[in-house]
């Protein structure tokens, strides 16, 4: 028999986030008893199997309702479909209701999951191997993995408790272009951002768009968790005050619905002009892109998100009204357990205090590295994540604690676990 | 607003063969009352809509009779799920059932659709520049597709009138390793192959697997018609073949099922070793890539495929018995149309007599373009395939001739309006 040699492979198969998310995964299998503040995953109480089906009808009486006959719609969810996806209409009324984005739907592309979307942005918008990508550092992991599949390199900018500073990231994009590449995009999470809970001021916002003008740098904007605050002051996306075509807007259903439509979207409104002076919008172009990934997005996992849009009115943001009240709760149940166990900041440990989303980073006066979270498990049965797995070289004292997948009483809980976890180690 | 150069985006934004499929769409689309032999899409009249909602539910009693339980069931459905999917063992059982491929589960990986099957085998078997892959010419669209996104150089071997030639093969694959580069992995349809409807004889194949033993070549064998066959006769595939581990088998159900599930998958059972000479199977080593292109494939798509499995009692051969009866009528209307119209291989066109699939080929005796496809579907109202589209440089006599997506008589009417165009033109 042909065996092959892992060296073999390419890089992206020995993808050290792989591996740590493995060995993440692998160790709660083994502790089923701890409690996870590590898993990111939304909570899944809110819906039941038989919501799918409902979703898909609502959808389907949808389309018969705008005049297609029982063929169209047979074609529509049956067949292989437009590239870009048949959501674009209903994600762009959304887009205008809940986010004061607006974009034709000829600008809109519904990917598999957001993740694709970002395989599409990064695949399309670097060139060759000197076009370069910044990210806040830390970083979500699915960005950095993508850029590792297509070889393009990425640069971090370090990332402050404002989020980031629009001066480092001129720095870097001046130091990227003085060593001879070219800075293309910057990603960012503005609002409470994984991993580190961070958000972006809305005037910072607004610098950053101009850094981004002064630099042509385009702004790669992912917002799975922009409608989780903790209250309703509103946080304008970059895309809603972006008025020179720099952003590109990544969204996901993964949270406002739930992860196993794995349905996302990607905006990009640009006007992309070719030799000849044509103009077509940069979404379209990219579509050549997307077909030789998915082809087009399953249209029966499509039919649920545009059923679940159709039945809320074209916001997401008043058919979360329930996930939003459940994950302040969590939130706020993280924050007060971690006042509680670490009063005054004690022996050590200190954390942020995140507006909203799922996460928060603590800082601890030890190495929180995958030995301390094995034991953690198995000693003070509490998991959560290593910083570390979001830096590119940092993160080695502090650990991520995510409050989406619980209920309350499991939080707090979970945090006293810490605690004696910290008092042991600190 | 910032406006984006077309020059400045990757190459595989302006594939030439997106650019040549968009331009058949949209001559498609301009002139709606010609008759396609152009689309290689399945018939849809086999399904509808609410199948979907059957399927889902089958394969939802499938998971309760196996001991889940609701909450469990929920998050199968919902919830992030394992990256190489849920269908492990269904799609195991049916590839023993109607393939004699015995395979673990866990060697099985669902995927997006094939296509992604291809990108994640592309990208994690070919480790740097100097990797190359060798497909037959004229190739399926899509694997080159992915090769481009995936900066993956491509060798062509012609396929003669009997497939590949395994000498053929040997020596492309010589000539690469000469050149410095290192011949990694041939890539062909071996049954019924999209474009040319060729297949490899029986003990052609075995020769190819000796072959790909000697050159250390992996082989890709992409199945998407093996079922439609117009006979009965038992056609191996290479995978059932293999004692060697050298085929990695990538599988569609969008011929045998429905393209809008977006559900395909590949085998690949070979053992990977590390440095520390542990083993894993190299479907759970891609994982890493896969989780990086979609997360996972959803599971309201996996749950159709499933569906359709379970129903079948694991046959998907047993259950395209219809699907089978319906394209041998119309390779053999499209075949029968060719004789009756161009008589002896009248004026200088020829075709070949494929013994199965949805595809035939046909040579003219003069330029079969896009100038020329435009005219044919202005002025006799048939639209048909350019072969240059698939050759890396060649069939500009040819034309593909695809007979799935019509019902016999619009077949028999497409070929009379083809024999049109030819007696204006030859």
């Amino acid at each position: 028999m042909t065996d092959l040699s892992r060296a073999d492979l390419h890089v992206s198969v020995s993808d050290p986030v792989a591996t740590s998310m493995n060995f993440l995964n692998e160790v709660a299998g083994r502790y089923p008893d701890a409690i996870s503040l590590a898993a990111g995953r939304p909570y899944d109480g809110f819906y039941s199997v038989t919501d799918i089906a409902r979703y898909q009808q609502s959808y389907v009486d949808h389309l018969r309702a705008g005049g297609l006959d029982e063929a169209a719609v047979r074609r529509l969810l049956l067949q292989y479909g437009r590239t870009n996806g048949q959501l674009g209409a209903l994600i762009a009324r959304m887009l205008e209701v809940d986010e004061g984005i607006v974009v034709p739907p000829a600008a809109v592309m519904v990917t598999s999951g957001c993740q694709e979307a970002m395989v599409v942005v990064l695949r399309s918008l670097c060139a060759g191997p000197d076009d370069v990508v910044l990210v806040a550092d830390p970083c979500y992991v699915g960005l950095t993995g993508a850029a590792r599949i297509l070889g393009v390199e990425v640069v971090p900018v370090p990332e402050g408790p404002g989020g980031l500073d629009p001066r480092t990231v001129a720095d870097v994009a001046q130091r990227v272009r003085a060593s001879g590449k070219r800075p293309r995009a910057l990603y960012l999470v503005p609002n409470f951002s994984n991993p580190s809970g961070v958000s972006l001021p809305v005037p910072t916002r607004r610098l950053l768009l101009d850094t981004a003008a002064e630099q042509d740098l385009l702004l790669l904007e992912d917002d799975p968790y922009g409608l989780f605050g903790l209250d309703d002051e509103p946080r304008p996306t970059l895309k809603s005050l972006d008025t020179d075509g720099r952003v590109l807007y990544l969204g996901s259903f993964a949270k406002s619905v739930f992860p196993g439509a794995r349905v996302g979207f990607l905006v990009a409104d640009q006007a992309v002009v070719d030799e000849q002076g044509r103009r077509t919008l940069l979404a379209e172009e990219m579509s050549a892109v997307k077909s030789m990934l998915t082809v087009n997005t399953s249209p029966i996992a499509q039919a649920v998100i545009g059923g679940v849009l159709v039945e809320s009115g074209g916001s997401l943001r008043a058919a979360n009204r329930d996930k939003i009240a459940f994950y302040r709760t969590n939130l706020r149940t993280l924050l007060a357990a971690l006042e509680e166990h670490f009063p005054g900041a004690g022996r050590g440990v200190r954390w942020n205090v995140p507006s909203g989303g799922f996460f928060a980073v603590v800082d601890v006066p030890f190495r929180a590295d995958e030995k301390l979270l094995e034991l953690s498990a198995e000693q003070f049965g509490v998991l959560w994540t290593p910083m570390s797995f979001f830096y590119a070289d940092g993160g080695h004292h502090a650990l991520r604690l995510s409050c989406s997948y619980l209920e309350a009483a499991e939080i707090a809980e979970g945090v006293r676990r810490l605690s004696r976890l910290v008092a042991e180690h600190a």
